[in-house]
């Protein structure tokens, strides 16, 4: 009985490479995730489904709500964007008065239904669902050593490893297990729990991911959100960030607050206010406009440049590009156009039209740029190909000279707290001076912020000071853990279920 | 913060009604499932969607595949039937030389896509996936058990335990951890299970439900299946059925055969030779076709009665109508008609018509029996309600006389290893006398078969006696266990998930 | 400027084929429509879902109702078998007290959405639909007249010439202009028209086609539908035929006759009591029952054969073989085993399975037939591959001798009428002698019946007897016309649309 | 036989509402449609493809695209946005080497797929189709009176008589019968009309919409557009506009121009380059960029205020905002964010949130605003509802003062000639003044272009002049037609398939 393990049909030639998740198209980094929760609304499942829809720029992979009436949880669940995941008849059937949402991106486990968000459990303690963003760097060990103990687990998400860590602590008291299971793992979390009679919002003892707290107006519901961005189309007034370590739990008796990690050094992610947040968000006590603002300004004293205007690439580069104009006092210009019609399963050509990828999501405005020397602001580089692109088709539309100036340090090292940033030997910053990078994009000068400056651009009048996890950019990473590892644990989450055939 | 609990928009009364299985519409038994596994084709995932489609029959909730390349498992599943689960592409990407699948109808567990089976996992023993037909006995007491010693499930299928005991079990031998999880549960299973080199089928003890292997003509594979009809389709052909309590291993060194239960004494199920099994099956050894065409003929012994002709309830008694007609010398004539066009959501018109839920799947021919005397063959009759129905609408077609025959004892009791009978409040036969059953139907004369008739139409010439189940029949259940505390464990496994909203 | 006119991706090697659609993959002849129509009742588009649910062996290709609230049409259809393409909320909004509906097979047009009836278009005589059984065969020619007038056609469907025709009439009452258009076409139709006012229904000259007319028991809602299986499923009562020539109109001032063309000699199409209609439906005034059963006892007395026993080849020739084991006084015994679970798009393994396509719909009941020397009994020999290959199933399953009996004499000829009979070249029985067919068959013997025993067998105590269409047998057509030509607007008709893709 | 036409169901109280368009939510015009056509390429529909993506903005109903291979059209449409109605497989069916695409809107004729452009039939002159941009001002005349000869219509689109005029003209040269039916319709268009062996594109005698043709790059290819964005993206050479009352004719012979109107006024459509194309096209031999900047240059002019900052209603009105900024050396600022991620069906709270309509679309940027005193410049104001709810918005966020700017004249009349502005009643400009609106809007000013400055900014250096149509702002419609008769059409020609259930 012979028989041949060929893989039919595989398009790749690698057999590893089938299923893999694809890269970011654009080379911009990823978010993982946005939670919402809400407790004390008659309408707890749709004011969910408003939040993730304000948070959807946080992860478009799949979108989740669990609700409870007081009894029972009700999941629903879906692959891609919150308005197309859900319908009118589906939250209808959301009932109760608490629920909790997730908008999912995947820095870990394979994106499959069965990995959507918020997951949900049976146990001893209990029926309750859990929704995560953060990355936890030990959750590959945690997972191993569970499953050596005979723990199944049916998803490559890695907070699922909390669950058992509950379910196995003995304890009977669903907060003692949860604390119980939280000091077991390390990384970056904001969680958000919910059980038939609670809800709870906990945030690691560093606070690398955002995490706020809000009163919806007219129910006095308390809602928590990973940015004030959900709140206001929700109706909802900011209260306070959950702190650094810090658990708080609502239920029908009221809202109570613990800090069972004592007192921790903080490591806020200052990538949240470089690019991912939405500039309409208050993040870290901060508005991210204000922020960004700044770091186009104190860009613009860094790098200056003798030109004609300032462009963006739009769209999370505008707020910088008018910063850098407005100290600069160069005019800013729109040189650049992005469509936002872009569908799931874009066709290209089979003759491959010349920096196809960068077209189909920017166009460049001719008249706007033609002769113009141009100081074009990103937040980033990671790979530097699209932005090689995008450079050529703007000297291609007249541009005379072009300035990169980016409004971030350099990129040279991954994250592991909940960032999807390519593998170092993707990061061209990584190994590559500005110089090199200069001559790659073939730009005529190119201008990252220094370390310091946008640390100083994080500081707002009238706002405490705090400190920030910068690893992405000074390889400084504040929870010590063998990375060489971890590229394994990343690796496997990703290949973990890579045979689910979807 | 005040809150109700009120459902929104539950279209029934009361809410723990809400998203419930709905019963069976026709008032007839249900299998659970079918199984198909195949090692060493290049084609296994192929066969095995061919083997699943002669199998539908035994289950049209869902449908799924697993294979196996010798490294990897690759899995695919949906809800539905086979045919429409499965496109070319799915089946493409199900790599590999060995298969398995399974039809799931659901006795335990609501019909959700995460309780479609094969069931997958990744444990310390590595990743493996199993199918199961059959029903456990303690499957809700070795889960709660699993449960308190901080075990997590995340489907409500019963065969879940499996996984888990044999991921504790601390053993490190793939057999030696399956066998030691066999020997922890109780009740009807038939098993397959893949892993990424061998493909094991396991029975249990008493053999309740029907496993058959063969050998695929062409290319050696070896091939398991709940019924013959499965080889047929696929060019197999029938070597043996697996024993009761046997377990077969099947890998690239060969088949190996293991009895680790030593002598039990068996207990297959009578049912499925009266009315799952297709006709063209050989089970348990047998022809179905004969044994059910024996039943016809010790019906027409036991219950004579002076006619013109035999109408069957088209399609499962068309056989046993044979049988009643051939030992009778009266005339069988297709007086009913089955409609096979039902979609899944069909549209019942607002001002309801007579008898529509048997209008929809029956129709009469009026010539065939207008003005006659009628021996009306059914093989069961549950709550009476279609029977009823049924008989109503070939009075009005001007049958003369209606004389009822049943190729089966009268079903008074419950089954608890894998067949979807309703309960005995339920069930009319569990309450009511023949004579009581004749009056509700309004026939002219009702016959069941007594149980030494039923019996006396298993032995087949040339074929060796054996031990049968007829626990529904006679309430005699082979394995004691508390059937209250069963109900019970039913009951819950089928609320367990009702929250997930589809 | 140089262009290859090459089609990328066109599998076939053929352009032509490209798109062609798919002959009957069983061999046997389709039917093309069925239609069904109702006036007065509240829940009229619900009453015509039933009815066309109960017609759907007459067309699964598409589904389509036009509604009419007395102000307004109401159209909805799409894709596929009545139970997929209705749901619930398109139902609801087909409002009105009338309605029409259509099950297409399509012998003329290729299969797309906007092929589906009922056609309805606006125009000087209003807004109006049509649903049509039969075929026009001069529905090419007054098409091509009428496009050179400047008459511009959107579907291919031969009946959209009707519209046309009304329109150009130059007539301003409605019933005028219908009988007008009727006058210029010939062929077979049994139709039905809706106004926002009026039903009409109308069976062309020679009455080709069933058409019933009935009565709504509660309602009194004036019914029509194709065969009186349509009237069980909605509690209709059978009130007559509408005559050949008639044209019968329905509005709120009740029911009219209108008999436009005087006598004419009736031609009836055999075939429909032969193989189309249920055997539970009266057609012709006739019971298919009592006729097949006559069909299956005259074959038994041309052609008596000494066996053990009469296998039908389910589902149509089951009552002819109950006809033909009644005369003959052998057991009927169910030999095959049709599967109803076949899906749209079924998968064929790579390495092919011997007789796949026999075996995907048929399986042999072994037991059944082992050792027997069988008369097997079809309806009608096509191409007579699928007779093969079952045959040869059947001889592999151990039957010792196969007598094939056909109840209906050898099919030569096309039909232009609305049965999709494969041409002359695909007729096996056109250039073969019985002779031949059943050394190809590999039978034993093989009878097809005389044309004398079948019309013989139209013959039913205390019915008149009426004149039948048998050109499919004879080669007599009952209208004279150019064939050739017709050959040509055959083909044009299918081939006119390929290029709409779907 | 009585009946109710009552509507089951209906939602809505009166029900001619049933089915009826949506208005355009968030109150701005809809441009009716886009158009692309390409002749002499290998991969003609995958440019198609990608044209109509980039005209994506103008219109999002439908798109479809017609190729041929030099003998037959092939076509595909479907409902939605081109990325979602498109993929590979289709596009590889839609064989040759010239296409015309069409991205739909809809002013007239409901948005049913039936109505999803390029039109396509068969006819006396052959099979082709037809791409229309713009709106037929004597469409319901023509087609009555072609109804009244007896035409029959399929499609409720106003161009659809195009055809029907061409079949009926008597004439059999192509070009001569499209002249012949061109010189019968009044109006705006930009056509594309596709034969089997030749690409015509035409534009009205007046020019109201833009069409622009170009040659691809590596193929020479002779590509038509809307818009020169359509060229950016497949790669293609901006050649020269297609002037008012031009045909072009592209076979393999070449390209050769028409002019059978001989010289007419131009009056081309302004609201193109105030509002409707993207800043990134050129249309009308100007960069729209370049008008737009200098509107708001112009409207600073104009009406100068005391202000902190400009703020622009995204994505619309950043140019003019920034035109502003310049002239009026405030500082541009992102004051509102607007959301792209926009589903299908958005589902609104029971309990309505406030302003939720415009909060679904755009957020505040609270630190952006707070404190100041905002020159907020959008593009126009139809119905006022959602400036007023935006306004309202940034008052409760903290904007201190609110001066808003209109870079266009107050938009007091429908359009005719293809742009879906609001009845007279419904635009607030059209029955109140400045002032009233300014009230209404409760902003601190309010100030609009008069049309003398707009005119001005059309003006660009080293562009000739032209003459526009800007009925919309001051009545003076360029075609003098009976326009409450073509109230009656639009009317008409929306209702006049509301029946059609989807």
């Amino acid at each position: 009985m012979k028989h041949s393990t060929s893989h039919r049909n595989c398009p790749s030639s690698g057999k590893t490479l089938c299923g893999r998740r694809r890269l970011p198209e654009d080379g911009k980094p990823k978010d993982e995730c946005g939670v919402y929760g809400i407790f004390g609304s008659e309408e707890a499942s749709n004011y969910t489904y408003l939040g993730l829809y304000a948070l959807q720029h946080r992860g478009q992979e799949s979108a989740g709500i669990v609700s409870s009436d007081g009894e029972r949880l009700y999941r629903y669940a879906g692959m891609g964007q919150v308005a197309h995941v859900f319908e009118k008849e589906k939250l209808d059937q959301l009932y109760g008065h608490a629920a909790i949402g997730h908008n999912r991106y995947s820095t870990t486990g394979a994106s499959f239904l069965r990995n959507a968000q918020p997951i949900r459990v049976d146990s001893n303690l209990g029926s309750f669902a859990l929704a995560h963003n953060g990355n936890l760097v030990n959750g590959w060990d945690v997972r191993k050593e569970l499953e050596r103990n005979g723990s199944i687990f049916q998803t490559t998400v890695d907070s699922e490893v909390i669950f058992h860590l509950m379910a196995r602590s003995g304890l009977t008291d669903f907060l003692d297990a949860f604390i119980a299971a939280l000091r077991r793992i390390e990384g970056a979390y904001s969680l958000l729990v919910l059980t038939s009679t609670a809800l709870y919002a906990a945030r690691d003892p560093m606070g690398f991911r955002p995490l706020v707290m809000g009163r919806h107006k007219k129910s006095g519901a308390v809602v928590f959100a990973s940015e004030t961005c959900a709140f206001d189309i929700t109706d909802v007034e900011y209260e306070r960030d959950i702190e650094p370590g810090e658990i708080v739990r609502v239920t029908d008796q009221g809202v109570e607050s613990f800090h069972p990690f004592g007192e921790t050094p903080e490591s806020l992610c200052i990538f949240e206010n470089i690019y991912f947040s939405r500039p309409d968000s208050y993040i870290f006590n901060r508005s991210v406009y204000e922020v960004r603002k700044n770091l186009g300004r104190e860009l613009a004293l860094e790098h200056p440049v003798d030109a004609d205007c300032v462009v963006a690439v739009p769209d999370s580069s505008v707020v910088a590009a008018l910063g850098y104009a407005e100290q600069s006092g160069l005019p800013y210009v729109t040189g650049l156009i992005r469509s936002h019609y872009i569908g799931r399963t874009f066709i290209e050509p089979e003759q491959k039209i010349r920096d196809f990828g960068a077209r189909i999501k920017y166009n460049v405005v001719r008249s706007a740029i033609e002769g113009k020397r141009i100081v074009l602001v990103d937040d980033s580089i990671m790979r530097g190909t699209t932005s090689r692109k995008l450079i050529k088709m703007m000297k291609n539309a007249g541009a005379k000279e072009i300035h990169m100036r980016i409004s971030a340090p350099p990129t040279r090292f991954p994250c592991f707290y909940g960032i999807d940033i390519p593998t170092r030997n993707e990061l061209i910053a990584s190994s590559h001076t500005p110089e090199e990078i200069q001559k790659y994009l073939r730009v005529d000068s190119l201008g990252y912020m220094s370390v310091e400056s946008a640390l100083r651009a994080m500081e707002i009048p009238g706002v405490a000071s705090n400190r920030w996890c910068d690893a992405c950019f000074t390889g400084r990473y504040p929870i010590l853990f063998d990375s060489s590892e971890y590229g394994n644990q990343k690796d496997l989450f990703t290949e973990f279920m890579i045979e689910e055939v979807r």
